[in-house]
């Protein structure tokens, strides 16, 4: 892609009512633009990061078969009333013309459940596992810490229905597995947390999270062993010896939950009469457990972990392009042949080949990109035959041969 | 994808409170759900008519240098009011819980235009093309006609920007090719018809309608040449001569609106302030367009279009499989080698794995989703090594080869 012809503009200045690092540098980068508090635009940029989160996400959870399907976001109140959720908090209400009223979503049973009803009779229709990646809608008073807490924000929620808490605790079980394996491949290292279930479950529900500075939860977790609580549950305090394995000792951080699982057990399929019948013909309740894993959180997360004063540093697998290639001026026809190559071989390259814009500023512009790997050619380079190789974070430039820059690539 | 593993429900009988062909053949074809009126959930098998409906947008706005970008639904009560929209009849208002206002965007020239206004200062910045796909808003009394008018809808938004009313004009047309280019792709017979541009500007405005007798707009158009005008500016009647060719006759027919573009000019630009530098250094505002395309509203019209009493019959670009393969019950050894071979070869391919499904079931099941080209795998068949090859909407059944088979897919 050249950068004329992409819609990119960095800032010149950080924000100055934005305190979080992921809110500064996402808008200083263009990846995102603020239109009001904790609601955003995904720019070009920004965009192409989410879309390669979501694919990892579809990647893993379609391999573990589950189906994708889109619901809506105005949710009929009648639905809210039956599982006495239509006075959350954090719902929004709209009214329309004709005196209908509606919830924005901001989770999906009260759409999904009704649907199942309508074609699951017997125990050979389970289990069912379905998921979408939407925008969701949440009344949040306090929006802030740029994209880990919207008002609006995009979100994977995975459903899945099962004969009995059996089936749903090994499903449970697989989830988690598949989470780790999504946030390991996204470059972002997790922490199994346990927490409350709420108004939901008497069990423990688990929570994934990134423990970092910038995060708006309190985990307590053992130095040695897997051991990890909220503190809304914790009993333990920090200095303390894990009371799991007894050998490491209590630790204390701030985390960001990018992911969330709950055994929701029949709290929805009761009130909407979702049952199956079993092998005897007997009528039971289907039981459920519903999975959520924050896209556009994520996305702030792994700039919470991954920056410097300069940018973002992304991981390859979420990076918007995999090589930044910089033309300075007088060499535009080796610049154009690199870029040529590149494109042939497949490579993800962002081109700068805009005219006019000093070095300084396209070295600044290529720091708050933050795409894994930068080479530049300059009039000098060119003459050699060579350009200049520098990955992003690291300060050693090399002076390579074209050809080895492009085979190293 | 085998059957047996993806979420596919059909539903015996049709709906009795949707009139629509497209409503009640999604419908029971588990491609969609009804939530409320106007108001869907896009199954499985939806979800995939919509997202290749979806690839062939962006590929040919994509190649026309448009950049995709995301904006949300939530849009600040300030903007509208900058622009004189707040009190549109159609736009859904929110509350949150801190006092402030909002809009569900129906269209997005409120959030665009002023992170343009951020960017843009000089001719050289221009012009600039922006789109988007994503859910739209629209408070609407009638809801009706399945996928054709809803309360919520997908849309393809494109705004583009520019330094004069030529620019524009240049660009304008060039949409309009592009989005004929897109409309055949999609396997969708549109017309190009003249209409009114509302508040916007006092020049005509340009829709692609789809003839069909389930549309809710009236054009008259001229049997031999490119004439065509909306109903509501058209001063034409039905039989009389064309006033542009004088040889053809004009005809009265019903449409259902698939796309518009619109010459904004400074309609936004102006109260937006969006303005930059000439070569002169004089100020001059920004000339923008906006570009509409309803992808929900395509696949009702494909529907719409497209069908028999038994189901739909999708085009090859939109079909959610290339190939239904059908076991009938003793052939799962051949019906499993086919399923590998066609899978090997990257076909796009549905088997129905089913046990203890009845054939009848099985045929009518297949009828329903619509996929181009069916086969058939029973005992019988699979003794001589054979399959039955059938394109939906032919009656044409042929007993040919496997090997055959394969090589025709």
């Amino acid at each position: 892609m050249k950068q004329s012809q992409f819609f990119i503009k960095t800032l010149r200045e950080f924000p100055k009512d934005e305190e979080s690092a992921n809110a500064r540098l996402l808008l200083r980068g263009g990846f995102i633009d603020k239109n009001s508090a904790g609601v955003y635009t995904y720019l070009p940029l920004g965009l192409r990061v989410l879309e390669n989160i979501h694919g990892i996400i579809r990647e893993e959870l379609n391999r573990m078969g589950a189906s994708e399907l889109f619901m809506p976001a105005l949710i009929s109140k009648k639905y809210w009333e039956v599982t006495s959720r239509w006075n959350t908090d954090i719902l929004y209400k709209v009214n329309d013309s004709s005196g209908q009223e509606y919830g924005l979503g901001f989770t999906h049973e009260e759409v999904l459940t009704p649907i199942l009803k309508k074609v699951i009779s017997s125990w050979r229709d389970l289990p069912v596992a379905l998921y979408q990646i939407q925008t969701k809608f949440r009344d949040e008073p306090r929006a802030r810490f740029g994209l880990v807490r919207g008002k609006e924000f995009i979100m994977k929620d995975l459903y899945s229905f099962h004969a009995d808490d059996k089936d749903l605790d090994s499903y449970y079980l697989k989830v988690a597995r598949v989470y780790k394996k999504i946030f390991k491949r996204l470059g972002l290292p997790v922490k199994v947390v346990e927490a409350s279930g709420g108004d939901f479950t008497s069990e423990y529900t688990h929570e994934f999270q990134v423990l970092t500075p910038a995060g708006e939860d309190t985990i307590f977790y053992c130095s040695g062993c897997d051991f990890a609580q909220n503190k809304e549950i914790a009993k333990v305090h920090e200095g303390e010896s894990c009371p799991l394995c007894k050998k490491g000792t209590i630790r204390k951080e701030s985390g960001i939950e990018v992911g969330n699982i709950f055994k929701l057990g029949t709290r929805f399929s009761k009130p909407i009469d979702l049952s199956y019948k079993d092998k005897s013909g007997a009528k039971n309740f289907v039981v459920m457990g519903s999975y959520g894993l924050g896209s556009s959180r994520v996305m702030g997360a792994l700039v919470e972990l991954s920056h410097d004063s300069a940018g973002v540093l992304w991981t390859p697998a979420v990076s918007p392009f995999q090589v930044h290639l910089i033309e300075l001026a007088g060499a535009r026809a080796q610049a154009s042949q690199i870029y040529g190559t590149l494109l042939k071989r497949d490579v993800n390259v962002l081109y700068d080949d805009r005219k006019g814009t000093s070095p300084g500023e396209k070295f600044a512009d290529s720091d708050l990109f933050g795409i894994p790997l930068r080479i530049v050619v300059s009039a000098k380079t060119a003459a050699a035959k060579k350009v200049e190789l520098k990955a992003r974070g690291e300060k050693n430039v090399r002076l390579i041969t074209i050809q080895k820059a492009i085979d190293y690539v």
